[in-house]
């Protein structure tokens, strides 16, 4: 588990860097609202799963690595600001990544919980979800998941696949990188061809 | 305690619906957009009490019913749109039949946690309206509640009712319904009559 | 500790005071509206602070006298509103005392629960903003703490003094009183000489 730890570590130092630059975008905020919002981005999801699910400590309280992972993405993020811009699609790519590998451990945080299923799912989307919309809330935009892209559902298809698989008597290990490619395959595939979601309600005319 | 039950699950479905659609008013969601909101307005409050009493697991984390109503409500939300919205009138009572019985429930919930009076009506008002307030905030809108119609307040006179009939002694049951029609008949009254509490602080012409 | 008691309650009060005016400028509420404001501001930070050490019960839950101090609090602002507007110079310096109190209560409180000193110190800032963030977010305003006045800084600043001067040995009440004054002089300066913390990223040209 040593590799998925790393892992777990670098992808919350990179939603660090996404969150500050994300702020930086609409907020325009001091060096302290934009290490408290790149915060915010990387321990919101987690931190709401494990509330909702009564689980503590939470993680990062219990283990500063996450913290200190945190603060080196704000300050990379505001050291490399115009490289990190220009490589907006490489950064995209290790968002999708990020987001993938949240959402597996996500979900298998609430099964080893004893939670059902279903709500293992939800409880693995929200881990990979709701940092990015408790930022949108704070920086006073509509969070983006409610309008564009195809970026919570691809989450939540990678959950069910994860649980699916692993009902199946899949590897555990083989299961999280299939479930995880499922996730960005999604996200790649509908960002590349511009697909969206159908409106819920279809304008008239 | 099986009518209550049902009437519990029906009531989140109610919400859900109620959720999906205010959503698709202001943000215009895509499908999954619309049935995030409407499962955060459905669970949203009862969350937020249980969180703040420390009282786990929560309702709809231990009992999938409560998703499956919410599921179930979206999808009505979505086909029968149109019918919905021109039902607006019939909807709006079933809002505050949902309303009502929620604050009731949450008021016994927290009682039942050995929580003050006080604090337990706070609760069984938070149980009604934050899952409201929470969909405003996502969807960018100032929270209603602290504008318009006698909303929150309904909850709260209801839960104060409720508490003040248990202590003296008057039946479970009995209490229920004239505590719950308490919160119908003083929001129905000020939609009908357009009262609403007075400002905070009058504008000097 | 009779008098920190007697402080903290006083320091609630005030909050809810600071709530009520900050929303009225805002959303202009009716009376229910301010109240809540009042209300979420005064309990916000630590609520969410015990929420994330998931130490139950949270302390009004558990203790009337705060909720109390915050009724009170919002009926003095109701009442005295004129004056109080008036005397903003003077309810700076109240708010200013607050928040220093709040992040010293909130950094030993984390600590009493056997956190990590870093973690402490983001808990006992976060025990002061948070407050004033989610009323910022309700009233659909960015959070100021995110662009101006160095303001959660000197909380930050204040709470590692604190863990500083107590791991030299300091007495528990000199470390108290010298780090609040930190806190207090670091805000007071900053807004007198109209410092600011730099931007993340420097705009070019």
């Amino acid at each position: 588990m040593q590799i998925q730890y790393i892992l777990e570590v670098v992808g919350t130092c990179f939603f660090a860097i996404s969150g500050a630059l994300a702020a930086n975008d609409k907020a325009k905020p001091d060096w302290f609202g934009a290490s408290f919002i790149g915060f915010i981005t990387s321990i919101g999801g987690g931190s709401l799963r494990d509330i909702l699910l009564g689980s503590y400590p939470l993680v990062w309280v219990h283990d500063l690595n996450f913290v200190y992972a945190i603060f080196i993405g704000v300050v990379l993020a505001s050291i490399f600001f115009k490289v990190l811009i220009r490589l907006r699609k490489t950064f995209f790519l290790f968002d999708t990544v990020g987001i993938a590998m949240f959402t597996i451990v996500g979900t298998e945080k609430a099964l080893s919980l004893g939670v059902n299923p279903v709500i293992a799912a939800i409880m693995g989307m929200f881990s990979a979800i709701m940092g990015g919309v408790i930022r949108d809330v704070l920086t006073n935009e509509i969070p983006i998941i409610f309008k564009k892209e195809v970026y919570a559902t691809a989450c939540l298809c990678g959950a069910i696949a994860y649980l699916s698989l692993g009902y199946f008597g899949l590897e555990r290990n083989c299961n999280f990188i299939i479930s995880a490619l499922i996730i960005i395959g999604i996200r790649l595939v509908a960002v590349k061809m511009n697909l969206s979601l159908p409106k819920f309600i279809k304008e008239d005319k």
